[in-house]
């Protein structure tokens, strides 16, 4: 007997081959898909059956780039670059976080994370195990660890401590299930390329990822190249920052070497399009980087670039953007689309045996998508509704490792409304902290 | 006694400038705006009183370019340029479409538009009297009128026969207060000069509209140089086609001379952004149209190159895409895109007295977008809220001309489950419309 079957549902696996059993089921047990098939050959033998009858099921998406505590500060600051901009968020972050406020942030993030289907999000922010209890309080996987930051960060920590902020970090965290740990240098124009080089040696020796910004404005690229005399990327290379456990935030301001370099090294890109939009950063070359080989992930960034965190927007602009960008219909296709939040992430995670698409042995991280909408019929393809037509609010349940962690909309780990009280009562204060 | 009084809602009037009230409410009688302000000034003096604690009350968005039949072949053709595509777009049309078929299409696109929101549409395809009979059955207001198309349509009328039938729709429903009713040929394309002349003529004969796609694709453009000697714009500019009442779709691939010809002509531009990005048509000049003083408008477009109807996603493209195209963050802003669904399509449609903003004598076209949604906290300023966090589900409530459309989240005239399931039947038809 299963612990959970999820039956006549359209089943869309997201594995390679773009499988799909139209009348599917899945079975669960010990928060692993034990069968997936046809709902006539996956039977009812299970301790809870949930009937999915005009529901689409699939593997929840996962976002490799967030700042959720920032979620604090959305809308605050707007219409200005992303320098000045940058300037004035940090001025407000500098005021009004500590670490219950930054787990407040994380907590409101998370939760509009995973009421969109959004089961592991990979996070870069201040007091990183607040991160883990923000995630945890919803029921999330998430990806963090010690950030790293020249001079003294949001957390009054100095630079010289952080070494020993991420041993901790994976100390305490290493060995979950539920967490990714790495080491988040914030960018290479804001943390020195010794530090670059000791994180990077301290994610390697804990089989962690490193995670960084790389090559988002224009200015930043010309900043790196006055100060060390190459471009971000041939600078991250020259470090010998980049491997397949490298995760690299936006890219946009890249030549065809570095391009080269991406796909030689084997580095993920995080491709944040609403971000990089709202900012006015430019054009990530998605299109370039796919054919290159490059391995191109989705991100939301935080909610102060966005100005909310929903994956499915960017996974609907990574498939449409360098269409017009490029004049070609065929830039970006669905499948690859599809891919970035989905099997490329989990690989990116070195994760490709647990997650990224519904498989037996895999982790039941699943979510089911209602299908009753006038926006979702008719339905010929499910992969073309999956990334040309579903809503974060389609999404209707949620399973982490087979944990129902959303049910009809709604937490079921976590009591949202207070989530909400808690922020409104602060934003007094948030909106004061801007304030010349 | 007023007939409807909405009360304690964060109201958001989109006036000229700007006005707000924070704890506000609206008095509704004979489907006018009768009142507006301070909550406490509005009082309870009604048949009908609304508790919107916890909403923001707003004027319903305007969608100014759609075909909302098209709604029935939505993700059946995809990854194709804008002219092969819609040779199989057509293909599939001319199986599938007939008056019963058009307007269930109908019906199902105007029932998506108005659950999230859009209280006016305009809509061109054939049979516009089924659009106005779509809309109707949900309770929304459109825009629409005689279709032009050289050659047989999909209706299988006669070019020749057009204008009489765009004569008819102007008597049956030019009076009515829930229809605009105007002339819109297909495209310079696809029409001829004559027939866009007499479509004009009429239009003006009657106090229409004229709506017609424009510089949609650089080989349109390329097209009716040859063709004509001239580029889109200045083709229709020598038409004597463009003035206050012309609604022009896109306008991508225009030169400097056409922005300045549509400034002085005070044509209205529809800025698709979904549609252009996916079918890569190009990024329409926005900023620079802005700034020549062209009034701009947003649109869904079709359902076929979306895939969803979704003017919340056109608006927050409006507002972000031209910020990375132009690398400047400032380069529409806040409120420049909020009036492109609300006041610059009211004065589009010539209605500017009436719908556009919440003002008192204003028709009461209004909506309550749920603020406790985790990306709707904090909220520093209500017009960033609703440009860039703002999605469709957050609307509950929806009223045209003050009767209730929408009632926490679901059609109250229409059955949406019957639709979705007829589309449902129809399906299998369509998907075989386009088999080789
Ligand atoms: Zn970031
Ligand atoms: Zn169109």
């Amino acid at each position: 007997m299963s612990d959970l079957i999820i039956t006549n549902a359209l089943v869309v696996t997201a594995d390679d081959a773009g499988t799909v059993f139209p009348d599917g089921a899945v079975a669960v047990s010990g928060g692993r898909i034990e069968r997936i098939g046809p709902a006539a050959q996956i039977g009812l033998d299970a301790r809870e059956v949930i009937d999915a009858r005009g529901m689409m099921l699939m593997p929840g998406l996962i976002n490799m780039h967030c700042h959720a505590g920032d979620s604090l500060f959305r809308g605050l600051v707007e219409d200005l670059p992303l320098e000045p901009w940058l300037r004035t968020v940090w001025k407000a972050e500098g005021a009004v976080l500590d670490r219950e406020t930054m787990r407040l942030g994380a907590t409101l993030g998370f939760a509009e994370l995973l009421l969109g289907g959004v089961t592991t999000t990979m996070d870069m922010f201040w007091y990183p195990d607040q991160t883990v209890a923000a995630a945890r309080d919803v029921g999330m996987r998430v990806a963090t660890g010690g950030i790293f930051f020249d001079g003294r960060g949001m957390d009054r920590v100095d630079g010289s401590a952080r070494l020993a902020e991420a041993a901790a970090f994976f100390e305490a965290f290493g060995a979950a299930d539920d967490v990714f740990a790495g080491c988040l240098p914030h960018g290479a124009y804001t943390v020195g390329p010794e530090t670059l080089v000791a994180a990077k040696a301290a994610a390697d020796a804990n089989g962690g990822f490193f995670s960084t910004h790389a090559a988002e404005t224009r200015a930043e690229r010309l900043e790196i190249e006055e100060r060390y005399g190459r471009p971000v990327i041939r600078h991250l290379d020259a470090l010998g920052l980049l491997d397949a456990r490298t995760v690299l935030a936006h890219c946009i301001w890249l030549d065809d070497e570095e391009i080269a370099i991406l796909a030689r090294t084997g580095a993920t890109v995080v491709h944040n399009p609403m971000s990089n939009l709202k900012l006015a950063s430019g054009f990530a070359r998605v299109p370039d980087m796919l054919a290159a080989g490059v391995r191109v992930t989705l991100g939301t960034d935080g909610a102060i670039s966005g100005n909310d965190l929903d994956l499915w927007m960017a996974l609907r602009l990574a498939a449409t953007l360098h269409r017009a960008a490029t004049l070609d219909a065929r830039a970006v296709t669905t499948g690859q689309a599809l891919a970035m939040v989905t099997s490329n992430a989990a690989a990116a995670l070195g994760a490709a045996d647990r997650l990224g698409s519904l498989a037996p042995g895999k982790l039941a991280d699943m979510i089911l998508v209602d299908l009753r909408r006038p926006h979702a019929v008719p339905l010929f393809d499910p992969a073309t509704h999956i990334v040309f037509s579903t809503a974060k609010s389609d999404v209707r349940h949620v399973f982490v490792g087979g944990r129902q962690v959303v049910r009809d909309g709604a937490l079921v780990l976590h009591d949202l409304a207070v989530t909400l009280d808690q922020v409104a009562a602060l934003t007094p204060r948030i909106a004061a902290s801007v304030q010349p």
